[in-house]
Order: C-alpha cells, then structure tokens, then sequence
C-alpha cells in the first residue's frame, strides 16, 4: 500500500481529541461568541482571511479560534492530506473501490500541468492525448457556434452530464453582454419525465437543432430516453441527417455510433460525472460561451490546482474550509450548510453543490470498507441571493437550529442598470453581519439572538477565469474533506439499488400487476392501476 | 382571551411526554424497524393510508406505529388543535403578533364558504368583496390574454410575490397541449441583482410588455428597484403610455398610483405573503393559464379546505402530515425534510416550499413570547426526480443522517411521448422501495442499511383542481404545525433586521466607506472598494 493508502482516519489523528476538548467551549454558559471575540481582537478578520486565486475569503464570521483552527491544520497534517492530494494529482489510485484515479484536474492541465505540480508525471492519463481530445472538441463547439443553420442545441444528460455545464451555460448567459447572441440557443433535457422533453422540443425545428447526449457509459436510462425521443421526434419531423444533428459525449464510442451519432467525443474511465466539465462534458459550454471562454474556465482552474497543491495547510483554502466543514460537522454537529449566491448566474450553484458534496461524501463507510463513527455529508441546500431573504432567511435568523451560511459575491456587475448590483452587494453582507450581531428584540419575536456563523468568498467578477477557479475551489474542498474523513470521494454506489428496483416496478406499472412488491409500494401501484393514466 | 389562545402547547400536553417514552422503541438495539413492521401486519401500508381530495398519501413507510400514531392524535386534541383551526377559519386574529387574521383561505371561498365550514361568519374579510376583486381580475387576465399586442408580461415581485405564482406558471406551462401557446409568454423577476432583470428585458419590447408590480406595501425594495429598471428601460424604449404597461397587484394602493400604473389590484393586510397566490397575487397565473384554470384552481383548494374543516383528527390529511413532522423533528430529532416532486411542472416546489414551511414556523418564541424549548422548523430542501436520484441521493441512502423524503407523484401525464411516464412513476416508487428495504451489501460499500422513511403523496394529474388541492394541503399543514408548536406561523420578523443594516452598508459602497461597521464588515467592504466595479 502506498503511503497515502495508509494514513490515519481523522478520528484516529491524535488531534481528533484534543478538538472535542476544544469543543466545550463552543456549548453551554459561556461559550465562544463571536461578538466577544472581534471585541477580544482586532485583526481577527485579517487572521480568518484568506486569498486565492479569483477568491478573497472571509472565514471570520465562525464559530472557531485560533487554538482551534491550529488543531485543524494539525489534523490535516496528522491525516498526510498533503500526501493524499499529491496522490490524487499524480493520477494515482485513489478512487478505491474502483480502482480508478480521478483524472478530471489532468483534464484541465492538457497539455501541461501547471508547474507547482510535481511528480505529476502520470500513466494514468495522457496529456497530449486529452489536449487532441479538447482541441477537437473546441473546434467543433467553434463550427456549431458558426453555423447559422443550427439555431439550437440541446444537451441531453443527467447528475454531472447537466448541473455543471447547466450552471455554467447559464453563469455566462446572465454575464454576457446585451446583444451578444452570437451562437446557438442551448437547452439542458435532463429528467425521465417527458414534460421537460416536450416541452423543450415545443418550438424547436429538426433541421435547425443539434442533439448532444452526454452519457459516460451510453447507458444512463434517463439519457437514453430522452435521446431516444429526440431522434423519433427528429425523424418524425422529417430530419434526416441523424449523423450531423446528434452528437455524444461519451467514453463507450461504440453505442454511441450505434445510435447513429456523427461525432463522438470521449473521455477515460477516471473522469467522475460530478466532476467531468473540464472533459468533453462541457462541450455545451463551449457551444454557449465559446471555445476561448472553455480555455479560460480550465485556466481558471488551473490556477486553483497550483494554490492547492502549493500552499501550505494553513493557507490553503479548500483544505482550511475542509477542515471548517469538519469542526462544524463533527463538533458542532450542524447537519446542513446553506448556499447563498448572490448572483442571478450562479442560481444552481446549490443544485450542483448538492451533487458534489453529497454524492462525493455522502457515504458510511471509509474507503477500507469500515463504517464510519462520525458523521458524514451534511444537507447542502440553498437558494440565490436576495431571493432566499424572502424565502428562508427567517429561520436562519430566528430557527431553533444553527445553519452555516456560504455566502458567495461578485465585485463586479455586467449588466448597466443603476443601483441594483450596490444594493444588491450590501444585502449580502446586510445578512452576514445580522447573522453575527443579532439583536436585542423590544418583544420576543423581534429578539435575533446572533452569533450565528457564515463564511463569504468574494470574487472579482462572473468571469470564466474566476468560474473556473471557484468551482475547482469546491472540488478540492469537497476532495479534501472526504480524504479527512477517509471516505472515498469518486464512487457512488448509492444510486445503485434504485435503479435495480426501477425495472421491476416499471414492469409491474405496464401489466398492470403489483406482484412481488412489498405492501405499500403494491399499494400505490394498484391506486395507480385504479387511476386513468392517459 | 379567546379558547383557541389559551390552548396547550404540544410540550405541554399529557401525550408529549408518552411520546417521550415511546420515541424510546425507535433508537438502539432492537429498535423499530420498517422492514420487521411491514412482515408483523399485512395491513399497515392501507392501516397508514389517508384519502384526501386529489391526494392520495401513503404514510406507511414512516417510522411510526400504532401507539404512535394514536397518541399524536392524542397531541392534536389536547393540543386542541381544531378550535384553533376553526378559529383560523372564522378569520380570528389568529396572527397575534400583528393582531390580524389570516384570510387566504377566504379568498378561495368567495363568494360562498364550503358547506363544511361552520361558524365562518366573520367580519375578518367581505367575501363579496374579495369576489368582486376577483371577477375584476380575471377580467383583466383575459383582457390581457386575448390582447395581441401584449406578447410579454413581466411579474416583478419577491417570496410570496414570486414563488407560488412562478411555481403554478410552470405546472401549467409544462401540462399545456403542445401547441396551446394562447396568451402571452409569462417572465419572473424577482431578484435585486439586475443580471436577472438585463436579462429578461434582453429580446422584449416596450410596446408588446406588460409589466406587473407585485408587492403588498409597494414598498419592497427589490420590486421597487426592478419597477423602476423596467419603467426607465420602458421610457429609454420609447414606450408612452405607462398606465397601459404597468399593473399593480398591492395593499397601497395610493404609492402604486403614485408611480402610474394604469390599474392596481387590492387586498386586505391579513393575506400574509407567502400564502397570497389565491389574491390577486395570482394574476401572473391567471394570464398564463386563464381564468377558468384560476377558478378550478381555487375550487381545488376549497375542497381541501373542506377536507381540513371536517375530517377527523385521525383521517385529516392536513393534521396527520404536521403530526408526523413534529414526530419525526421532535423525537426522532429529524432535522431537514427532503421534497421529491416527481414531475417536471413541480420543478419548484421545494423553494416554495423552502418559503411556506420555514419563514411560517422558524421560529424560536412561541405565539405568547416564550422561547421554545424544542426545535421548530427543520430544513426543507429537495430536488425535482428523477434529477435527484443522479445528485444528492447517493446521501438519501448511504449517508450517515436520516432524511425523510416526501415523494409527490402524479399519474397521468400531459404529454404523449412513449415511455417516460411509467419508468418516472417507476423510479420514484424504487427509490421508497429501496430507501425502506435496502440491501446487504457483498462489499462494504454496497450495502444499503434500509429503514430510511419516506411519504407519498399521489395525484390523479397536474390540473388545475389537483394543484390547488395539494397546495391547501401544504398550507394546511404548515399552520397546523405551528399551531402545535405553539407558533405564530403567519409573522416573519426575522426578515427585518437584515433589511435595517442593508441601507447603511449601502451606503458605505457609493461612499467607498467603511466605517462603524464590525471589523469583518469593513475588510470585506475594503476589499470591494480594491477591486474594479465596472
């Protein structure tokens, strides 16, 4: 076993204990209160500020200190994380359970790795080969974005073959500069349930759209049916090039061709869906924003690769708001964290978080197959800025439970319209700082008791480069907590059961039958057979 | 003091205690187990079975039995818990902090109250008048609707302004017949950041757009940013006649004049805002559906008034759901609750639901101002299916916290493409199956403990009439939940004090400022003035 294979699990680091210490402090009569430590000290929030690239972060508004942010790092020491992210950047093995590397930072690297990576050097992917891949790729988003007979694309794929390239297409859509339509319209057609195909195919025409189907496997059933009724829709429309309007992503080439596609963009087998936009995932990105904006979303990236791989624990970000995730999971026992981006672009960010943390982390044993003893993935939730102050603001302010809030800004606005993006930054920070401070309420349901923490990441604007780096940012961080808890990041085997089960009672749906079924699932089948389906 | 305002809190009945002991059956060793009290009693899936109007709720995969059941039953009597909603029903004061009734019910009533509903005389609200109101509106929506010049509307507003009516636009838009594209296109704006209203304005046109100002003060300061935008983009268009091209839906009638609106439709202060959409809040839906769809929809939700009305204790939908909540938040310590609306149209259900559930019952005092000694609200969070099962439910099945997931399923659906509908219901009723049975795993990692909970809410269809129904019921339950807890489940003060601090910080942003404010704050201020703006 490698080095990395073998390091402890948080709990068994000897900091583990010496944090539940720590944690007294933070309960009961007494405790830590943020108001009391930044009147205590004046540079805490340059003490709990932290820069990388694209991203200014402020993690002073949390219920920690210093003794317990230098027991944190300790831990991520104590845990040879470093040893572990090396690992995972030098392609090694480090998805267990399938023996795979996570290749999706090689992805970003074609044709270089940046240079604060060493050892990198890798057979586990081939650089040149992914930069051919890419280069075809962009080229052919390039020519697609060029013909003026293709006026839309719709992207059919589901999990990561949707929420990262939907976030992305619609972060360049709210940023892109008035009038600057040039390119096709792009729709995203990722669930089984066919209003959302109908409806998306309502005002479309066959000779003027072009299908992608992003399936790694080209198995994916939701892909698959979706796909299916596009090229029927397609055909009884009277399309007949199939080959020119469907297009795959996909690493199983060969179903891909038997569908008819014309082109078929690969990718290996270590490419994680959740993880996959940097690959020929994101070729609808690259059809909505361009081939040049693809490249600087992946420099972007790149750039965040260097700060996690360069700098040390206590300046590294992912790694600080990993070990932040694990005080407040596992001492504090906050089971959820809210997601509050205050950018119309970024408005799935929650969706694509929840998928990248709690599919990542979301698990119950380590990676050697042990149950775990603590608690893994909280609830990820949240909704975009200022809409979620209207929404569920209240019971963050005045709910009986903490709930860490993320608040994520953007300096600058790209749109003309005065008065709304100032406004719009001060109710972020408006919250934040009435989170913390709280008030003393002249009756009971005006009373804020405070201290309630959350952590801003500032970027400087919504532009591919700092896109690129945020998200990369979240990978790392996500990477990095499952390697704490010593949980595997990279498999899902969680979303197995179901989809065996789905087949059955498909079947039972269509006869009729609920055979075979436990009581209450043949129950709602018969209320079903009971009810008229069409 | 009236009946209902002197009634126990649930902590305070005798059963909350019972339920104290009992909840001791379903923790450790030898706990309840689903699997174990489905093979103990062949009728516990039609034993927890409950028929409401359009709704079909299976209630027998939560973690709860018999004596369970009975004595929450048992909570809600002594809770007294139907005066209460008799009171609510009558238009008493039941919003005490403000001292103002809660009449969104009334406003599916008019002009006649359910047969069902006794004692619902009440000088809370005139059902004549909200009638004529009504009728005025309606009247408009279909004015509007068979006006060719209008192509576009555009509803500005916030929350409740926003959600609910959002949330019906898109069922009806997904059900519609391909090709029912009568009436206009129907935009949401909500949010303070202008990339979402550049964005929509992109692609309209003065003379073709319809614009409606949706807020109850005309005071909310989003929808006043964004009316201004759309009224300066208007003018800068060369649109003339702004009466014509701006509607207001508000209590203030006078500052709605005042910013010259040509028509402004009025309702009482007692509809609270995320309860609203029955009031002329509804306009945007009625113009996207039609007032006959507005009519069934109202009529949808009158029968489930009437089911609330009347129904036992035991059989009442409504009462049984909050009864489960506080069951599985207050002692099986459950702390968020997943929505898993199975269908494209309820795409935004759960940030409806984000609203309705936690600005209504996160709280942390009770209705006479004492601080509550259990937790309220959980998290409400969810994803539309079959999008989740390919996101975060590799956590719903493997994590280490139980969260109960409501499925809501429709039967019959609106759309003629082969295949989908049956493997979506298919996929939903897997993932119960699954979650409640799991699976010994050959690997560590493939096994799926099982006992995880869940409900099933099914509907015949997406029509109008099931809408409104499944919408009382949530309404219903939410209230019914507060008024267990104790809580005002119709004030929101905790919105307000993140409002105060806004102007200030603004401020602070046009003066390039950051002084008196709290050192985290100010660095984050500073940082902001450091980087370009434009």
């Amino acid at each position: 076993m490698a080095d990395w294979e073998h390091r402890p699990r948080c709990d068994e680091a000897p900091a583990w204990a010496q944090l539940a210490q720590e944690a007294r402090r933070f309960t009961g009569e007494g405790a830590f209160d943020l108001r009391a430590a930044f009147a205590d000290d004046a540079q805490r929030a340059q003490r709990f500020a932290l820069r990388a690239p694209q991203v200014f972060a402020d993690l002073s508004k949390n219920l920690w200190d210093e003794p317990v942010r230098a027991l944190l790092t300790q831990l991520a020491e104590q845990c040879r994380v470093e040893q572990w992210r090396d690992a995972m950047l030098a392609g090694e093995r480090v998805n267990v359970s399938e023996q795979r590397p996570a290749t999706h930072v090689h992805w970003r690297w074609a044709p270089d790795a940046p240079t604060s990576v060493e050892n990198c050097a890798t057979d586990a992917i081939n650089l040149q080969e992914t930069r051919r891949i890419l280069d075809d790729m962009l080229a052919y988003a390039e020519e697609v974005r060029a013909d003026a007979a293709i006026t839309d694309v719709v992207n059919i794929g589901i999990g990561g073959s949707d929420l990262g390239p939907r976030l992305l297409a619609q972060a360049f859509a709210a940023t892109a500069a008035a009038g600057a339509a040039d390119g096709p319209r792009v729709h995203f057609v990722s669930n089984m349930d066919g209003h959302q195909m109908a409806q998306t195919l309502r005002g479309l025409r066959a000779e003027s759209t072009l299908f992608i189907i992003v399936s790694k496997t080209f198995s994916t059933a939701e892909t698959m049916q979706n796909a299916a009724s596009a090229r029927q829709w397609f055909e009884e429309q009277g399309g007949r090039d199939t080959a020119r309007h469907f297009t795959a992503v996909s690493a199983n080439t060969e179903a891909a061709a038997r569908f008819g596609v014309g082109r078929c963009f690969g990718f290996d087998a270590g490419v994680g869906g959740r993880y996959s936009l940097w690959s020929p995932v994101g070729l609808a990105v690259a059809i909505a924003a361009g081939a040049q904006a693809f490249e600087a979303l992946r420099h972007g990236a790149r750039e965040m690769d260097a700060h996690f791989a360069s700098a040390s624990l206590a300046d590294n970000l992912p790694v600080q708001l990993a070990l932040l995730d694990v005080w407040q999971r596992n001492f504090l026992g906050f089971s959820s964290r809210c997601i509050a981006p205050y950018h119309h672009g970024l408005r799935s960010l929650p969706a694509y978080l929840q998928q990248l943390e709690m599919e990542s982390n979301g698990k119950r044993v380590d990676a050697h197959g042990r149950t775990l003893p603590f608690a893994s993935a909280p609830v990820t939730w949240g909704q975009v800025g200022s809409n979620g102050q209207h929404a569920f603001f209240q019971a963050l302010h005045q709910g009986s439970d903490v709930v860490p809030v993320e608040f994520v800004l953007v300096r600058r606005a790209a749109h003309s319209l005065p008065g709304h993006h100032e406004k719009l930054l001060a109710n972020a920070l408006a919250q934040s700082r009435a989170l913390m401070l709280g008030q003393e309420g002249d009756a009971p349901e005006r009373h804020f008791p405070g201290n309630r923490p959350s952590t801003t990441l500032l970027l400087p604007d919504l532009g591919a480069a700092s896109l690129g780096a945020v998200l990369a940012l979240y990978e790392h961080r996500t990477a990095a907590l499952g390697a704490l808890w010593g949980a595997n990041s990279f498999d899902q085997w969680g979303v197995e059961l179901g989809k065996r089960h789905a087949g059955d009672i498909a079947d039972c749906l269509r006869q009729g039958s609920s055979a075979g079924m436990d009581a209450s699932t043949a129950m709602l089948l018969d209320e079903m057979h009971a009810l008229p389906s069409v």
